[in-house]
This record gives C-alpha cells, sequence and structure tokens, in this order.
C-alpha cells in the first residue's frame, strides 16, 4: 500500500489485549494519507465531519461491517464514544423494560462490571455464573435459569482476563446482548440471534476511541426519551453517528481495518487463521509436561486471548518469579505483552486479526527455549 | 520535526469549524513516529493503555495543558470521551445540588442544546439570553439575574455559530461552569475563577475523540455514587483518565498540540496571533463599504470564528446565491471551510490556533477580489 520507506525498527510482535496489534499495510496506509489525505490538501484529522469526504468514510466503515458480519437491513450500526465502560450503563438504559428483569451470564470481570452498573438501578438475575469456579469455563447450556419475562439476555462473548469465549450461544427467548469487544469480526456470526451487540474498536477493529453499537431497530425504541439524548440509540441511528462530532481518525482507521479484513478472506478466512494461531499456542501449552498450564476448560477456550501459568504447581497458580523472568525474556526477544491481567497474574497472550502466525511462531519458540533452560 | 518528504499535494488553507486545521508540524511528527513509535517497534495506536510509554503520553498531555494554562492544583484535569454533547448532561448529573437552580447565560445553539437536556430534569434558570437579538452578542453585566442559591452559573465563552465571545467574565458568586470547546488554549484565562471547564479538542487542542475537563475537585465531590461510574468525574480524577480504555490517539495527538502551542510563545504568543488574525479579517469586513457585513454587535466578536453575510441588504441575510459563489470561489482558491453553519447560512471563517497568518490574507485577498468582481 505504501510508498514511503519502511520503519527503522523492526516491528515488534505484539500480544497486547487491547490497544492492539493493528494491520501493517493500514498503519503505513495511513501514514501515506497523513498529511493529504486523498488530494484535498488535509490530514484526515482535519476534515469537517460534516463533508463530501468523511461522510464517505463513515458510510464505509458501516457498509464495511455490514457486509462482513452479514449484518440484516432491520439492525443499525452506529459508532459512539465511551467504550464497552459506557455501554454498561447505556445498554440497560435503553432496553430495560419496566419490571421485566436483565438475565445476566456472569463470565467474569466484564461481566462484574456490566453488573455493577445494574445494581444502581435496575431490575436484574444472575442466570448463571461461573465465579464458583473461577471463571474458568463459560456457563453450560443446562445451568443457565432463565426468567419467564426478561427485557434481555446479557453476556460478553469472549473474557479477555479470564481466556474464556463461547463456542456456542445460549438459547433466550428474550434479545440477546452481547458485549462482543474482543471478540467481534474474529469469526463469522449470525447477528440476527442477538438484539444488540457492542465493543470497543481496540481490539479486532482499529484503535481506542470509538465504540460500535449494532441494535436491532425496534429494541433501539425502547428508551424513554428523558435520557440525556447523546446516550439514547435512536439518536446516533437517526443521525447516522453523525449527531455530534464523531471520533473521526478513529472511523477513519476502524474503515481501513475492515476493509483488510475483506481483502484477507472476510470473516471466514480471518476465522481459520485465528483456529490455527490459537491450536499453535494451546498445543505447546498442552504439551510441554506441565510446565506452562491453562487453567481454562478446553470447551471454553479462547481464540483471542490465552492465559497460561508457568512453573509452580496448581492450575491456578504459577511461580511468580518465573513469570516475570518470562515477561522480560519475552520482551528482549521482542515478544510484547505477555503479562496477565494484573488482576490475576500469569501470562495472556492476545492473538486478534492483526496478530500473524509468525508472532504465534516467534513466542512458541521462546517459549521452548525458556523451557529449555528454565524448565 | 519531520525527515520524510512533504506531501504531494498543496496544503489547504482550512478555514473549518472543527475539527479543523492542526499545526503541519505536529503532522508532520506524527506521520514520523506512525509506525514505530520512539523506538518500541508499535505504533503508537498499538501500545496498550497500561505501558509506560502511553502513561508519559498521558502525563505529559496532562501536564502541557496546566503549564499553559497555569491551572491550580486544586483543579483535576481529566480526558474523557462523548464531546461537549456529553457534558451537557454530564455537568448537571456531577455539580447540580438538590433544591438549587442552575443559573444559564444562553447565546446560541449551543446553550440551547445544554438547556435542552437541563429541562429533562433539573431545575434551571435562564439568567440571561441574547435571542431576541438573535444572539448577535453576548449578554452585558447588567443583564444577568442570577440566583441567590445557584448550584452553579452556565456559560459558553465561544458561540462558533454566532460568532460571539465574551471578552469578560460575567461575575457569579456560584462556581462559573464553561464550555469553552471552541477558544480554550486561544488566549490566556484566569482559570481559578471557574468551578469547571469542559472542551472537545477538536479546535484548538488536537483531534476529535478526546474532551478536556478542568474542574475543581472539590466540585466532582457532589456527584451521586450513584451515576453510572463512567460519568463520575471523580473516577476519572482518581484513575488519572485511566479508569477505561482512552482514546490513546487522540490524547498523544493532544500532547503534541499543546507541545507546539508551547513552543510557539505559549498562551500570550498565541493570543497576539489570534487577534491579529482576526483584526486583518475584521477590518477587511468593516472597511468594504457594506459588501460584506459582520451582524455581531462589536464588544462581542468572536476571534476565533468571524461570521458574515455577503451582498443583500440587512445585516442578518446576505444573497444566498451570492453566498454560494463566494464559498465556491474560495474552494477553488485552496480556501477551505468557508460557508456558515446550515443553521444560520452566511459565511463562516474558523480561526483557531493552527490557522496561520497567510492563510487570512490569502482569504482577504480573495475577498477584495470577489467584491472587485461580483460586488
Amino acid at each position: 500500500m505504501s510508498t514511503i520507506a519502511p520503519a527503522r525498527t523492526k516491528r515488534a510482535f505484539n500480544f497486547n489485549a487491547g490497544p492492539a496489534a493493528l494491520p501493517l499495510p493500514v498503519l503505513e496506509r495511513i501514514r501515506e494519507e497523513l498529511l493529504d489525505y486523498r488530494g484535498t490538501g488535509m490530514s484526515v484529522m482535519e476534515l469537517s465531519h460534516r463533508s463530501p469526504e468523511f461522510e464517505a468514510i463513515n458510510n464505509a466503515a458501516e457498509q464495511n461491517l455490514r457486509k462482513l458480519l452479514a449484518i440484516p437491513e432491520d439492525y443499525a450500526v452506529i459508532f459512539v464514544q465511551g467504550g464497552g465502560s459506557l455501554q454498561f450503563s447505556s445498554v440497560p438504559q435503553n432496553l430495560a423494560l419496566p419490571g421485566k428483569p436483565i438475565d445476566v451470564l456472569h463470565t467474569g470481570a466484564w461481566t462484574a462490571k456490566a453488573i455493577s452498573e445494574l445494581k444502581k438501578s435496575f431490575l436484574y438475575n444472575i442466570a448463571a455464573s461461573t465465579e464458583a469456579e473461577k471463571f474458568t469455563r463459560v456457563p453450560r447450556a443446562e445451568e443457565i435459569k432463565l426468567s419467564a419475562d426478561a427485557s434481555y439476555t446479557y453476556l460478553c462473548t469472549n473474557n479477555t482476563i479470564e481466556g474464556t469465549q463461547y463456542h456456542a450461544l445460549p438459547a433466550s427467548a428474550a434479545p440477546l446482548v452481547a458485549d462482543m469487544s474482543s471478540d467481534i469480526a474474529s469469526r463469522p456470526i449470525d447477528v440476527s440471534k442477538f438484539g444488540l451487540i457492542f465493543a470497543g474498536a481496540q481490539k479486532n477493529l482499529g484503535p481506542s476511541g470509538v465504540t460500535v453499537v449494532i441494535v436491532r431497530k425496534d429494541l433501539a425504541e425502547r428508551a424513554d426519551k428523558n435520557l440525556p439524548t447523546i446516550l439514547q440509540y435512536r439518536t446516533h441511528i437517526k443521525e447516522k453517528s453523525l449527531y455530534h462530532t464523531p471520533p473521526t481518525f478513529a472511523v477513519y482507521t476502524l474503515g481501513l481495518v475492515t476493509e483488510w479484513i475483506a481483502a484477507e478472506g472476510g470473516l471466514p478466512g480471518i476465522q481459520k487463521r485465528n483456529e490455527a494461531k490459537a491450536k499453535l499456542l494451546y498445543d505447546t501449552i498442552d504439551n510441554c509436561n506441565g510446565f506452562y498450564r491453562c487453567p481454562v476448560e478446553k470447551s471454553s477456550r479462547s481464540l483471542m486471548n490465552v492465559v497460561f501459568r508457568v512453573g509452580g504447581s496448581s492450575n491456578q497458580m504459577g511461580d511468580e518469579s518465573l513469570e516475570k523472568d518470562f515477561a522480560k525474556g519475552a520482551a528482549g526477544a521482542n515478544l510484547v505483552g505477555t503479562p496477565g491481567h494484573r488482576s490475576v497474574g500469569g501470562m495472556r497472550i492476545s492473538l486478534y486479526n492483526a496478530v500473524g502466525q509468525d508472532a504465534v511462531e516467534a513466542l512458541t519458540g521462546y517459549m521452548r527455549e525458556f523451557q529449555r533452560t528454565r524448565g
């Protein structure tokens, strides 16, 4: 994509949990266009959000997502600010029905954050929780106790901190609402099974600063019109994400990333790559005679965030000093972002779309060498 | 700053109202670092927001603002998402006291938006309004009728659409709260006169997608803890703007822009330039025998957004067909963003910090030529 000379430093193998690796061709394109967006004489950051150029960028980003995810016509796709964290309150503010509880499948730190917002003002029901098992798996179908009259059923499809992911959707008569921040666009999904999907862009779709909300249009009409205008989904649907000044650069980058995904074979192509990357890493962990251990039940293992412990004795606890050395050695070998979330420790390897097979090969090579010398 | 060859197309003279012109050295620096942020092997967009590199970026952005605006120690500076439009509800949600009205100085479209959020759930009082005069000036001191026990007094220091600006602050016993989106960092201010200042970055401070809130710390403690966590100022104060994933690239760019302002002589230097740019344009308007007419009363004229009509007969109404031709001809002459806001028509020239004197000279030259051939 680029005609400019490559950067001077070697690209890092980037396993950050988000913000995360972006595709190199996207970064090169951004650099190429940075001072002059396609002959306008302005950076994309300097374009008016009411200009035809930005309207085209905004529309392309939406259309790319619609095509990739095969989003049906009766769903709106909007770009908002505030990340998943704002959605923890926006979703119930917009979708809760009076007297009808919100059913929640509790699977870790991110659903806990959503629950703590529900506690403040909403009727809710923990329909399932794997907390007793330290969130090492997602709930089984038979464990889920849904309300008869729920406003909606809430889940987090991929749990970045715990390294779990749903590989089948729970059945629910009420609309399913998913925090899909960390696995959107990593595999094909059936959008029609959901009432609402939200996702911060900073894992699989672009930089931080823009949040995608995909919502069935009729559900967006549930919101009380006394809710702040900017917090009503209907506002952004009506104004095509231009109710106020959008985060233009982030939307532009999301458009380029989705274009890149399409060129890489769309979601089926991306899924195949993501499966191969995760298989290589899990196989390395599983075939090391216990030096590395993934605490997650096999059927719930995430293809996006692979967590494991190093040394030590139990599945839940590694040798913390060895784990520090692992991370330090990894950084020295150009492998960035290997430590686990500060709340749980251990290691965490994020394998989002833009992380290449070469990165996982470099990592697993490092793991074998680390075990050989320190195991 | 840059060692990379310049862009191929001539830079536009950019008078957009926001997102707006950015300093060329900032754009060049971004381009230079885009693939490799200072030897990390990653783009700044790919850095973890928990990394030491991003923490340094975040701290520098805050410290730059503190120095430029001489922000006292008892004020917090936080970076949030959602733009000024989210602040229209966040400010009263955090700062309104039970039974104590919010005094509002109503000066145009932006205060109208703030008022429409207050209408939904808050006690408020229009302490002054210049609506009867079509917002062609800000209120005079003697017109302002403040409540005895207001929660705070709200104003918009610069009105982008109407082209007005306060050149002296109204007296108020209650904390002054200012929407300063379009004139923050364009001139020195006395922060200690305010309880809270908010500003979207996309005019004088950077790209869209990040909002600066400067708030006296004691006032941030007024908020009900049942407010969504992410909407409480205290959350972001406590977490130093890292409660959730921040818009990292926008914060980085804001840091570069504030660094540039400091290098250009800080706010006194910037103010001098802004005054000279505005003087040249207003003089051109005032000395054209009425072909161009600024409807704004002289004492309220904005240094940031200069509005005027072309042809026609009244101050409020130009010859719309001539105005269309003006904008079209301007665009042809590399002068971008001259049309007024779609709600009021006419012309609007935004002269934010990054717009150079050369741009205003090019514009006023075009204006004289347009008048010569079409006047």
